[in-house]
């Protein structure tokens, strides 16, 4: 008999997770071997929706989803769940600054967390996706007692795609022959994408293109991709936030191949310099046991210690901002 | 090297290719052995929206992604194509019949065939999607001088799908348990989801299930199922069309599994009664090098050869409707 992993996505009427969904159901996130139990999360008004979402999942026909239900009771959908992809969240309003989304988006993490702690399998695992993913990951991690620290994640691969397929495009090169290219600290405009550690087909990516188009061209791109993409779609990056989830996932239940890194924003052990605790995009490696190790003794020269030293400044400030929600 | 396969995919900017799109470059469709050379195709005043899903597949990362570009001129996007993969078409308006929407889109279908047999590979074949989806593949096959006959497929595995997950429903069944229920006629309100042949877990369905349930509450659930979602999501299907075209695409480039059959709608060899030529779904068979045989002696009973007769009928009226395309 199959294995079944029971996944809650929260916020699944929302785009990103109308383009994940039928992945999942589909067993591109945790294999052809793998029957899924999808849960669909939503706040209650939005159910209806959900239902209509279940119907399209069941008319996939996905010989691997054993189950698929909607509901707006965590008690129900995180029952035993080995995932939770915390994908919802409320968005950004007009005039609405980063810390005010923060204290918006606060009290629903503490919920979360508590929810996870309470419902979840004793293996539970959580990737945050719903901004501001860092401080909301470091909010509900706070509020799920019992549950260990290396259970959480916040995703930060739609930026290392991102700088992948920017550095592949400049280098001349293919996507798969960019390595090590990572990404450090907040999931924001302040992120560092590190080419200073990054190889093209094994070479320095700064021995393959102008080093004066990395530091000044390179970073600013992968920073500003998001708003790029939705003044050309006229809508926010949905596909490619559900592709970098699926990678997200694979790479923690996958051994990551010899001589590459993947990044995710994982609770600093005091890495690097970065405060215990911050959750904080790094080089990171798995087993594949769906856990993962920070990648130790990464150089970094000073103009990669400057980039790292700001993005992490934010973070110790938006931890500042929520510090009555982590009792 | 590699394989690459040019894959030119119409109406890019819509919703079904928006969850279609990230799944081609991702390798579900032609497999994690085959790269893939993507061509986004639309009408000349949505191509600054491609060029934003475009780069969205940019930023996927997909290694098995060679080249993806975006234009209305189809001498740029069909040019050596593999496959072709008719998604878009001008969709029913308020007040619109189903013969105005076909009168609407012939004239568009006769262009879409002329490109294809200019400018396609001389191996070419194409899935017709949009809708009317039979009579658009009848008028675009008709317009494709050199092309032959069985290059052509339109789409009825949505419907295949659905018929085979309700019934696994009712039948308290796995999806996977269900085989040989295949969908015959025009992908419309007539399709006939042919249960007299079906089976679940090797049992005949009519075994299995309600006889009654059958013939008066399952037929009209999968005919109506379209209208069902839009009345839960307040949208039409998408991700569940992007899937049954993946499924419908394998299902033509994988050998067919010893006792099953797939449905796809194909130019009629007069099986069954069916008139040369008409665009109508079969249950089929492939060896796997993208082409299909028409399932031959499948028994039919009064009931079922009834239901083929009325959408056979509607089929040639519709034929009928755009004569003066097929010249």
């Amino acid at each position: 008999m199959a294995r079944t992993v029971k996944v809650v996505v929260t916020g699944a009427t929302g785009q990103v997770s109308y383009a994940l969904l039928p992945r999942i159901a589909a067993g591109e996130m945790f294999g052809p071997g793998t029957d899924v139990d999808l849960r669909l999360a939503d706040i209650p008004q939005m159910i209806d929706k959900a239902k209509g979402v279940v119907m399209e999942l069941e008319d996939g026909a996905y010989p691997l989803l054993s189950q698929v239900t909607a509901s707006s009771d965590r008690a129900v959908t995180h029952k035993d769940a080995d995932w939770v992809l915390l994908v919802g969240s409320v968005p950004r309003g007009p005039g609405m600054e980063r810390g005010d989304l923060i204290r918006r988006n606060g009290p629903i993490f503490v919920d979360e967390g508590k929810a996870v702690a309470q419902y979840g399998s004793p293996s539970v695992r959580i990737a945050v996706v719903g901004n501001p993913c860092n401080t909301n990951c470091l909010i509900a991690r706070a509020n799920a007692k019992g549950i260990p620290d290396d259970r959480w994640t916040a995703m930060t691969r739609l930026d290392q795609n991102r700088a992948r397929s920017l550095l592949a495009g400049e280098a001349g090169a293919r996507v798969r022959d960019v390595t090590q290219l990572v990404i450090w600290g907040n999931h924001s405009a302040t992120l560092f994408p590190d080419f200073t550690n990054a190889k093209v087909k094994g070479k320095a990516a700064s021995d393959v293109v102008d080093k004066a188009w990395l530091e000044t061209e390179f970073i600013p791109a992968v920073q500003q991709r998001g708003a790029a993409v939705i003044a050309a779609r006229g809508a926010s990056s949905a596909f490619s936030a559900a592709q970098a989830l699926i990678d997200h996932v694979k790479s923690l239940i996958t051994p990551t191949p010899a001589g590459d890194w993947f990044s995710a924003a994982v609770a600093s052990d005091g890495s690097y310099g970065v405060a215990k605790g911050i959750v904080s995009s790094f080089p990171l490696r798995s087993k594949g046991d769906g856990g993962y190790e920070i990648v130790k003794n990464v150089p970094l020269n000073e103009f990669a210690k400057g980039k790292l030293a700001a993005t992490i400044a934010e973070l110790e400030k938006e931890r500042d901002l929520v510090r009555d929600l982590l009792a």
